[in-house]
């Protein structure tokens, strides 16, 4: 029954804000937006068997909905705040919406973002969720302003969700001396850290940014696109995990980072002059930060192989329909 | 391709408004709530083969994700402004998205409403839209506000969209004498329209208001229970198009305008003092509006037959995982 699964999720979520003035239960939501604030709004969707594979723990799916939408917010420096959910279930499955309720209220908790609204639905599992967040008015990071001459950075580890991904999908025996570094890199996959206390030191330092869901050479090709630049990574630059370096040959490894998908890691440019101050700040707050290359002028994005050679670079990243 | 669908959807849906500082393209859109403005805001979902029949024409879902949304917006009377959608899609049809598009856009310029952003993703076809509506502090319309002695009041006609339904799952013969009342009927279910401008105008009017997705007996239900009253409604005294009395029986007819979801009418109390007036400013906007009861003490609705008789009324209205 639609009203009892989200009263369910409501008395899980639950999470105080004064600029919530009217939360679930009316036809919409009524809310307060600070002054002196703009409004940063994204919405993303996970569908079973395209963005987790059937059988992920029902609260790892209600985290990672979350997250790849508070991704979003980090990419434009934006402090999160609210979040509407549509949850479309084959079944009332009440263990499974208490499992992925639990999953969702403790990102959210740890944001202070409220559940303001939901809609539940009879259907095949898929999950919707708009994330709202605040940015000082002109101060959101787009992809936009990046120049010829600025460094290219990211955040922590490349590559660790798509190793993740598929080490999930070989059958390897349970009693593998290797088993807990399978497990980190499916917890990178599954349970992945939304950058957002980067993306808002980034506001005013980054001249572009976007979060790396699609693969490092697919997003920053977005950036290279919207700002009208090229850009040239080092792959001996590209920061790894000791996990995937230690599961996987330095080719599968260097594929991941470059392509696989689902970091949700942020990839950003900065003028020179500002590039020590901005790692400074990023260290500060517990965010490994790598220098991994810099913008040039033309189009696209080249990697140069730890030979000096420049790679082929023709699988740019995860796209649904291609 | 992801991309391309959002690009077409994007270049079909085109609606400059001055408080879209980035739309669709980035991490997340941008935007300006208008200083004085409070911001209303809900999701809903439409799945293939619970909220439309498969072989929906893509026009219709596309209108009809979006006024289902709308109609919540009307129930607060907020004023729509930005839009986002989620459109997960079996395949990347071309063809049906813009479809989709085309019917999405209609509807969305004829309320000056933006789409800021989406997302497409594979999967079975089920579509996300939250919406967006600016309403003065303090003014929405809420379910809670009901008092004794209120009249109960719909706008327009009920019952026709749960009769174009059961006329859609009928064989009947095209060349049917009475094929254009049951297309009026389907037009109803397929191409709701959301009382924006009826909704907008009851600010500071009504003093509850629900839009009836789930049925008269449920939505005004939800009402009394917010509002800690009871409600009495007189079956005689329920607007009923031509097309649904000359289709259907009398028993019927009264079952689905009782029952039936997805009218989209908004259904809400005034106090006596103000009844005049607001009949005359929703009939000036072209709004039909119709008085069908009044609210009373205790709790759940009543309907007194046209014999003076109380009906068994066990059958509230659509649940999706009743």
């Amino acid at each position: 029954m639609e009203f009892d699964l989200i009263e369910l999720i409501r008395q899980r979520t639950t999470q105080p804000r004064d600029d919530v003035r009217l939360g679930i239960g009316d036809d919409a939501a009524v809310l307060a937006v600070p002054a002196g604030q703009e409004l940063a709004v994204a919405i993303d969707t996970l569908v079973e068997g395209v963005h987790f594979p059937p059988g992920t723990a029902a609260a790892d799916i209600g985290w990672k909905a979350l997250a790849v939408n508070l991704s979003d917010l980090a990419a434009m420096g934006a402090n999160p705040a609210w979040a509407l959910l549509a949850l479309t279930l084959p079944s009332a499955d009440v263990a499974f919406v208490e499992g992925f309720a639990e999953g969702f209220a403790k990102l959210a908790q740890s944001h202070r973002l409220a559940l303001v609204g939901g809609d539940t639905t009879r259907g095949p599992l898929t999950i919707s969720v708009a994330v709202h967040g605040f940015v000082p008015p002109g101060k959101a990071l787009t992809r936009a302003g990046a120049r010829v001459g600025d460094a290219v950075l990211v955040t922590g580890t490349l590559g660790d969700a798509a190793a993740g991904l598929h080490a999930l999908q070989q059958s390897l025996d349970d009693g593998d001396s290797r088993a807990g570094l399978r497990e980190f890199l499916i917890g990178r996959l599954n349970l992945p850290t939304p950058r957002l206390s980067a993306g808002a030191a980034l506001r005013g330092q980054a001249s572009a940014c976007v979060d790396i869901s699609d693969g490092l050479l697919a997003d920053l090709g977005h950036i290279c696109v919207a700002s009208g630049v090229g850009a040239e990574i080092d792959a001996a630059l590209l920061p790894r995990s000791p996990a995937l370096m230690a599961l996987y040959d330095e080719a599968s490894a260097l594929q991941f980072a470059l392509s696989g998908g689902d970091d949700y890691e942020l990839c950003f440019s900065v003028p020179a002059q500002r590039l020590a101050d901005v790692q400074a700040d990023l260290s500060r707050l517990g965010c490994g930060v790598t220098k991994i290359g810099r913008i040039v002028e033309g189009a696209g994005v080249r990697v140069r192989s730890t030979d000096g050679e420049w790679l082929a670079t023709d699988r740019p990243g995860w796209e649904h329909f291609a």
